[in-house]
């Protein structure tokens, strides 16, 4: 008996679940000449537009793209005559007259099959017809006895979105027998499972089994989470890759089914998540160590806490930036929080900058006003803590979450000075919770911060809810607006109307700062970014 | 005799310049409804998208937008029984499977024509294909005897880019009169005399006059010009609207031809539209006065000089910070500069500031770097122009010039901190050209301030060129990649390797300081903002 997997493949196919780097065709030629070198697998494959990364940017559309990736392709025709497999990469490739988001299949120095992308997603971050014109048809094509077909990425998704067409009921009865999907989709919470609900699809369709290979990386805003797949004619999933983790994988035809499942709940997800995309923007932009102003609230302590779960504690150094307006338990819990990290927490009042400040200030412009001198604090904080970043070679990180970025509840070149913010997709009643998942794991956050009603402290007495309501209010909002895309009048239905005038002109009039804000990590199905686009000015 | 123009229009035709709102469809259906009104034109014509303004944002397309499009049409609909006209305006239209970006023609209470865009630009700030399906054809329809088809913008631009149809060649032989052409074009130093040449291939083709109404206004770093058109069968140019202004204007059959010429050299060009794109960003966000940060530099001299000529004086105060870095000839051309604009001069030393930070900071981190020196002078120019910003109420501009924001030679949170920057598009080449254009007219920027070798005057005797190329040889290599898409071999083959090598380099590290920008206000082909894809990370 040959086992259970033979019926399922009948081939050695080789899932390399990769990092590109974007624009980078030559670097990542390179990865792919690496794997193809001595190989004695069936089918080796990469994952979506592999040459350049995912997503596309000017970054390989300019500079003679034509010729590099021409040579690129060459390069791979040459090596693969010492293969004996068969090489699948995803491209851009011109056709003389289009650009194409192509899946080509190379074997014995020759291209015997392509497929061009039909459904080009150009919503949320997706921009794939900046780049490239939709293919209109796919086609099979025959490897080894067996009927192969190849689909990228949104091939699969169409009945979920309007397009013309869907390559999937294209396949129906043609007797497919493997389906080879190339993809690179953007991480979310909680999309694991519609991507296995759309293979589950395909193979329902086609007849054929399927093989999924993700990329993985992090590049700024978006993080690639990888967890390639492979699914059998009857839907079950014999393999699931690592998530955050590049890596080969053998589907031989003895192996018995490997199904991991590194984020079982929505809090590993999102940690796992925000851990990596600081490990990746760091490793990327060249930074060891991370550099963190806090506040001795949750919000800061979160951030805090994912950092130093990304690049242990002797990588993480912690800013406690008190004035006369913080409370005594806040400006323990910041001590508390760095004692449990086992973080170096370097402490620096601004009481004294500030006064100098204004004192300097109103001297020449005349009494300053409560805004004027709350901000003076939150940039006095900004100020000192590029200036320890400059210093030390630190990457600051932003610790803005979703709700505060979306009432604009943060200081320009004050709060949101710095390189990238984990949690700036993570709504404010998120963020506890976050705090509460971390904490089952490591036990680093003083409970009193989880607890204490959110305050910025720049004045005496202050709390977030004397302007904003209350963050489980504010947030269901958020939620129903941003994510759910309710209408106004279904969300005067669901929440009181003040609220909801209040939260959707904050919204609004806040574009501005945000336009200023550095990457964040996106987590949800809409995060402010390049999937929210929105005027400053009307 | 009925006159020369009769022979061309056969119609009396009301072009609307309009400034719609960003996704104010009730707002911008006003416009609409108060021209109807109790007017006798054969025609009325509004702009490409005219319900929702251009470009397209997520602002319209959530929200219950078929509904609120629809209710928009109908009110229209409703008042056409009122007017004896045809009224042709740009909305989004949802076809019952895709929304389409449609040139609508209603009279007497019905639409009797409609036509979709059929070339949906997707390039550079362009990003129609998020929004809108394709249309497939251009079809004719008979009003008052004369055949007239609707384009909308691109429609015209096909030969120039490539697209799968061209719907100017659609229209050869067809016996059209005349072509009402709906556009919302931003503007570029240089794109009138491209504009016109695509109306007369129109005319060419087609044998019909044309109408091409644009839209005006400013949108952050979107500039529309107006400057409406009207040209007859033969490709005579008779009527050309004001520039940066709205206008209604009446193509009468009684008229003799109005070609206004508003900026007749490159130099006006760009004053014109920067000084109406700081208008308008003021206006619409509500700002009266601008503040601006002089350093005796010619890049701040100059942002200065067009906030005075677009606000006035008494709008406009200039906040002078020198420290010990500062010559004297810096310090006393600021101050010339704002003697001869007139204009309110705050003069604030920095040096108490900088050096109460840096001894508080050398104290607990140590000796400060350089770099980390020269940043904090940037920073704590920051903060005092954001505190005088917040305390008056006055918008701050930054003045980072293009090549600067290319090479990353700016602060973040120090100089580039501000609302609007209004030179982030010129090359520091040209900013000296623009402040002698400024002079012919006005001569408020002093010789000394043109002539002065460029330094960021972070510390002693420091000068741009001692780490860049002097800047006659970075624009040239910056203008080469950005505008011209010059290959890398083909920079080598032009400018000195080692050069191209520190530009392309470092015009790819510091994406991250330009995500992190002000609107830039757009004045050419390719400008840091929308239309500039680069990754931060990798």
């Amino acid at each position: 008996m040959r086992g259970f997997n033979f019926i399922l493949f009948n081939m050695d196919i080789r899932i390399c679940q990769y990092r590109p780097t974007l624009g980078d065709i030559e670097g990542n030629l390179n990865q792919v000449l690496a794997q193809i070198e001595n190989q004695s697998h069936d089918i080796i494959c990469f994952s979506e537009l592999f040459l350049v990364g995912y997503p596309s940017t000017d970054a390989w559309y300019g500079n003679n793209a034509k010729e590099r990736i021409q040579d690129a392709i060459d390069a791979i025709l040459v090596k693969s005559q010492s293969a004996s497999g068969l090489i699948i990469f995803g491209t851009p490739l011109f056709d003389g007259q289009y650009w194409r988001n192509a899946a080509v299949a190379i074997a014995n120095g020759k291209i015997i099959h392509q497929h061009y992308k039909c459904c080009l997603p150009t919503y949320d971050v997706f921009n794939d017809m900046r780049y490239f014109s939709p293919g209109s048809t796919v086609q099979t094509f025959k490897w080894k006895q067996q009927t192969i077909a190849m689909l990228i990425c949104e091939d699969i998704w169409a009945n979920r979105i309007s397009y013309t067409y869907d390559p999937v009921l294209e396949l129906k009865n043609q007797g497919v027998d493997i389906v080879i999907h190339l993809t690179a989709s953007p991480f979310e919470v909680g999309k694991l499972n519609q991507r296995i609900l759309q293979l589950q699809r395909t193979v329902k369709e086609t007849g054929a089994s399927i093989v999924s290979i993700n990329q993985v990386g992090g590049y700024g805003e978006l993080i690639f989470d990888g967890q390639s797949m492979a699914m059998t004619k009857k839907g079950f999933l014999i393999y699931q890759g690592p998530a955050f983790k590049t890596c080969e994988h053998d589907l031989s035809q003895k192996d018995t089914s490997v199904v991991s499942n590194a984020c079982p709940c929505e809090w590993g997800e999102r940690f796992s998540a925000i851990t990596y995309g600081i490990k990746e923007y760091m490793a990327v932009s060249g930074f060891s160590k991370a550099l963190i102003g806090v506040s001795g609230g949750i919000d800061s302590g979160v951030v805090a806490a994912l950092a130093v779960a990304a690049l242990g504690p002797e990588n993480v150094m912690l800013v406690t930036m008190p004035t006369q307006y913080n409370t005594t338990d806040t400006k323990s819990d910041a001590i508390e929080l760095a004692s449990r990290m086992e973080t170096k927490l370097i402490h620096h009042s601004i009481d004294d900058l500030r006064v100098c400040i204004e004192t300097d200030l109103s001297n020449s412009i005349g009494q300053l006003s409560g805004l004027t001198k709350q901000n003076i604090q939150a940039r006095c904080r900004g100020m000192l803590l590029m200036a320890i970043s400059n210093q030390t070679g630190a990457l600051l990180l932003t610790t803005g979450n979703k709700s505060e970025l979306a009432m604009g509840y943060a200081t320009l070149y004050g709060d949101m000075c710095g390189g990238l913010n984990p949690i700036g997709d993570v709504f404010k009643s998120d963020v506890i919770e976050l705090a509460k998942y971390i904490n089952s794991h490591y036990d680093w956050i003083p409970s009193s911060m989880i607890s204490r009603a959110p305050s910025a402290e720049l004045t005496f007495n202050q709390r977030d809810d004397d302007t904003l309501p209350p963050y489980d209010r504010l947030d269901q909002i958020l939620d129903q607006t941003m994510i759910k895309s309710y209408t106004s009048k279904r969300l005067y239905e669901l929440n009181d109307k003040q609220d909801v005038i209040l939260v959707l002109n904050r919204l609004k009039i806040n574009e501005f700062k945000r336009a200023q804000s550095p990457p964040i990590l996106k987590l949800s199905s809409k995060s402010f970014g390049q999937g929210w686009q929105y005027p400053v000015v009307t």
